[in-house]
């Protein structure tokens, strides 16, 4: 950590600056510049980036020297890390391929569309039973319910499920009926709900934020990690953008920025970071091509008739020509589609 | 609504649209123009948002005509609302003044800056006592403990107070101890937390979040109101942008684009939207000037030891020096401070 | 400057880190932490911020100490400019008042408008003979025969005359006819344009780009001023956003912080910052409050028929009204409307 | 063009926007809704974009049902362009591979940096003779004298060359020396330079702006193609971002988007999307995955001494094994490099 003094500071500040550096059990290395003077903080900055140093008077600016998560980090765990969901393998030359429609259906469209994405090379089946909704007055899920139809629609074709949980109240049942918990964009820095899902031990799909940087993202996932559950795969899914004619802006340098930062696997969501079907495939190439270690995509039979984010779902065929796609593009880079456990389906 | 069909789109597609309309209770007037045809769809627009009208085959884009909500909305309720905290007035030309520490400190502290922000007429006294940290190594708040000084804080001095929630299961706590709820603004998309303090008869807090448009804000008030709970004040607190100059961006356009927009009662944190001492007076001021109903500050008698955000706090004597601005620009505009209640207080 | 060293950095790439400095004139001191060794440049880092020190094997980041911009800084000019057009002061409490059509209109209508705003309070009189427009197929302005026309206004009302230029090659013309010069934000960085106007020695009316940092700003006023010509006003007029509520996002914290770090005046342009009429009084208050040295707005008569973003003009009637309330609250901040040089106008 | 009018509208309003449509030569066509009246625009909307019709009172909001641009629309041209720059062919299967340092250089490093880029597949060399720098005290190119370099380097390997152009007054020295004319993303805006350029019969390579939406890129190119110069390609090269950790933010969505809306070929440039050599692989493989024609690449064989954006360039081997994985990946997608003209070259 570096603290950069004012340009009008006063010996005495710099004095009172090393000693509240030093109560922290850290020593100060003082450098006294033309312009500036600059103090570096030598030992663990973890220790004291929450604390107040830049409220110091005579203090300009402070510079962390290391990044502020630990658990999440490659440093500290070099080697990248694969995920296993019930047999589905994420990472290190595995690829995720999730597939299924926004919200949980009646139990005859959610086997047909199943079957169908298992049929394409779909790895994963989604579905949401809570659904966060930005209306009230929209449908919210069908909740507990919801949970059993994913589950047995996933027992019926041998797929594991992820689903996602939005209220700590609501991870108990979920922990009871997926195989992965997913923490959506809008609760990415819901940390209540980040420290109950840590105490599990489901593997996690972390999506990114809308506003979330990179830094915010890994410290969302060091909640989980700091809990003890260690089996986070992030997911960067859109972040806010300002031209209109995407619902997101696919931020796809975040797949190895993160691969560079941190060893969890991360995958992408075109269909959230676009919300047009006309632009999912090229942007689901495009992640796998970045180095993503799978693919998150909505899937509908009939759109025009979903429970929820219809505009933004592939229909089967349209996912089964992507995925094929998809696997030559692995198989280039020397990588595979996640085989499904042999013992499981039907 | 107007539904605008793509270039290319066929006459049975156009009678698909139609029909779909039409089962879902609404009637279409077809326009057909020079390049394209569009479909005006006549009725309660506000059934249909949800509805995934884009996705049938021919449409090219849905616009929207009216906003969708309701409650929120200044054209159901053309008259500004006036929320009262335990005896404080915010809105129709009284001036919410809160102010204090970020989070809850020891209680000598707190009855240290509840006089000094008193003294300067601050009238709803703040601390937290659940704190959402980036970091998870970060102090986390003092929880019920620090509601609790908090309450006798303010019950000291004679002001009412307000505190954050950030979990459904601390709901119950805080709206035994505090005046006012506050929603932050990373939890403004966390649904079931807005719907559960909508199920309260507290006064909320409603910070906007960091990617919200102002149509996602008023979304998200409208979850509070639907559950029967009026008393709602907005926030705005600075929102992402890419200066890193400041610690967010502060929109000061939002207050009249409320205003216009909804007769909740909108207030601004120039605290948190700039995070710096030095442009927080500045701020604040613009915030009254733009009309708005008051005015959050943060402030701390001792902020290198505060126990959260010490380098955005504002010294005691800075806050006085800055409220007595405000109190002549609020006269200037035929406003006032609102007084605190008689019966209350030292 | 800070040079942070990588994890893995070897003995001898430090070593020639230190030697690339010293080779460059400056002195290099080196701290070795626990985790991260770091490199104190000493010195005029200012000479060395364009060199590519970030390239050199073994470098992790460089953080510069100091401000890249000398001339346009409050550390090496610590009074507030005020400059002076044609005998209407900016800055040090005289507030520009500029106010017109967006385009040159025909004569008689740019008389009526210059005669309605100079009674409303306006003190320098706006209207674009050049008009940089986003389609090749709009109105572009009408050139030289325009500028004329701006000057006739001007001088038959007694208001010194501002009007945009885009181009080197329209510089004389312009220098020429008007009193002020302006460069739009779509050229803030048409460092050709910046270099052309820093030979003349007319003020110049710098706007901020829409994606431009403060920074950004101050280095493009140092490009005028580093050719001589230290007449600079800069204009916050809103910044790209994210919300299409408004047209851009007004960034009133902009003025507060030119403030610190510049001596040069900033007023605020709240017509193209949200492009809404409604909202341009609250806005203009709101800059005024924040300490702005002047307030930009365009006027029409009849905005239905403008030759250019009529849909932001406000009325003369609601502009005489919003001068009101800015006159009353640049007296209570002790700071006046700059008065007309008494020798000019009729 | 959909013209949605106030709640309140009066019936006199309503015919004066009637009027006003006739006025313009279009049709005008009323739908009253239950909420809301609006009024479909039929004819060429396209005649009517820059007239102030948000302006009318009466009127809520203008929504346009065309896009602005004609020319560069796949409306109006189907089929995919291909761009000829002397010899080597951009579009339609066939990939431009531009690479070389960020400014022109000495010619012996021009000399070795252009072979080994040749070398590695390389079909295009680039270099900046002018130089748009942040900073007026950065190094600003070497001007004509590095036209001239380019040139005999581009002639010594048989490539053609591509150089930006800043300023209407260099277009003559840059048509004359070079093969393909770039405006950098700081004057996608300048309209000045985008119509001279479209005087040229040159081909123009147009880099969009840091806050451009693709409408507004396409519109710069519709400048270009409204002079008669129909050889645009367009390039992605990162927009504002609010994430520190990269220096733009790749929208690597804009090539599909643009190929659905334009017939113009579309490159990307990780270099400056990135800023970080340890980026720039993984996200040109993503936009060639993503569809794009083209990558532009900054190359030099000793970044710490480039004379401008050392930091963000590759190392020649560097970028000879990501051209490998490149035409590896474009075999995949059934395309190919586009091969130098035989006769050019050494």
């Amino acid at each position: 950590m570096i603290i950069i003094l004012k340009p009008d500071v006063t010996e005495e500040q710099i004095q009172h600056v090393v000693a509240r550096v030093e109560e922290l059990g850290l020593r100060a290395h003082l450098s006294r510049g033309t312009y500036r003077t600059i103090v570096g903080v030598i030992g663990d900055e973890q220790k004291v980036q929450a604390d107040p140093l830049r409220a110091i008077p005579g203090v300009l600016e402070v510079v962390p020297v290391l990044p502020p998560y630990k658990l999440a980090s490659r440093e500290a765990h070099p080697q990248s890390s694969i995920i296993d969901v019930a047999g589905v393998k994420i990472g290190g030359g595995n690829l995720a391929m999730i597939a299924g429609p926004c919200a949980v259906e009646e139990p005859e469209r959610m086997l047909r569309i199943a079957q169908m994405v298992k049929a394409a090379g779909a790895n994963l089946f989604r579905g949401g039973a809570y659904k966060p909704r930005t209306s009230p007055y929209a449908f919210q899920g069908q909740g507990e319910e919801g949970l059993r139809i994913l589950r047995e629609t996933g027992d019926a074709v041998g797929m594991p499920v992820v689903t996602e949980v939005m209220d700590p109240r609501q991870i108990d049942a979920v922990d009871r009926w997926a195989d992965m918990i997913q923490i959506g964009a809008r609760n990415m820095q819901n940390f209540s709900l980040l420290t109950e899902v840590g105490r599990t031990r489901k593997p996690v799909l972390l999506k990114r934020g809308m506003s979330a940087t990179i830094t915010d993202l890994l410290m969302s996932a060091e909640y989980i990690l700091s809990q003890g559950n260690s089996q986070v795969v992030l997911c960067e899914r859109g972040i806010k953008g300002w031209d209109p004619a995407t619902r997101n802006l696919y931020d796809v340098a975040a797949v190895p920025l993160v691969k560079g930062l941190s060893h969890l696997p991360i995958i992408v969501d075109p269909s959230h970071a676009t919300g047009r079907p006309d632009l999912i495939p090229a942007c689901a190439l495009a992640g796998v091509a970045a180095g993503a270690d799978g693919v998150h995509i909505e899937v509908h039979d009939c759109p025009e008739k979903a429970k929820s984010d219809g505009p933004q779902a592939l229909l089967p065929a349209q996912y089964a020509e992507l995925a094929a796609q998809i696997r030559k593009l692995a198989e280039l880079f020397g990588k595979r589609i996640s085989p499904l456990p042999e013992k499981a389906g039907s």
